[in-house]
C-alpha cells in the first residue's frame, strides 16, 4: 500500500479569484502583512500495489480525473510503502 | 517577505463525501488500486515582514479565516525569506 500526497495548484498565468477574496478578507481583518494568496487542492490517496507502475497510475489519474491540465499543475509524493 | 505553504486537511473523524466520490470515480474509470481519497486545501501565501511574529500572524489567521477549527486541521511551512 502506498500513501500518496497530491498537490494541485493553478498555473501561474491563471487568475485565482478565490485567493484574491481570501487576501482581501485577511487585510480587512487586520493582517496587512498578507501580500497574496493562491489556493489549490491537497489530496491524500491510499493506493494498493498492483501490476501497473505506481507512477503510471498516478500520472494518468491526475491528468484524467484529479486535475484540469489546462488550468492546473500537479505534483505528488509517494510517502510510504507498507 | 516569507513564502508560506498552508496545508488544510479534514480531521480524521470527519466524513469526506467529496473524497469518497473521487475514489468511486477512480475505481469506475479503471483504477481499482485506489483505496481511499481525502481532499483538503493547499494555500500559498506571500507574507510581508512586520513587527508581529510570523507564527503568531499565521496561527491566528489560520484559526480565524483560513480553516474551520472544528472540522479541519492545518499545518504550515515557511519556505523562504527574501
Amino acid at each position: 500500500m502506498y500513501k500518496v500526497k497530491v498537490y494541485v495548484t493553478l498555473k501561474k498565468s491563471v487568475l485565482d479569484p478565490q485567493g484574491v477574496a481570501v487576501k482581501d478578507a485577511a487585510v480587512g481583518m487586520g493582517y496587512p502583512e498578507i501580500d497574496s494568496v493562491r489556493i489549490g487542492k491537497f489530496m491524500e490517496l491510499m493506493v494498493e500495489k498492483s501490476e501497473r507502475d505506481i507512477h503510471d497510475v498516478l500520472n494518468e489519474m491526475c491528468d484524467k480525473l484529479l486535475t484540469n491540465p489546462v488550468m492546473e499543475d500537479y505534483r505528488y509524493e509517494i510517502e510510504e510503502e507498507a
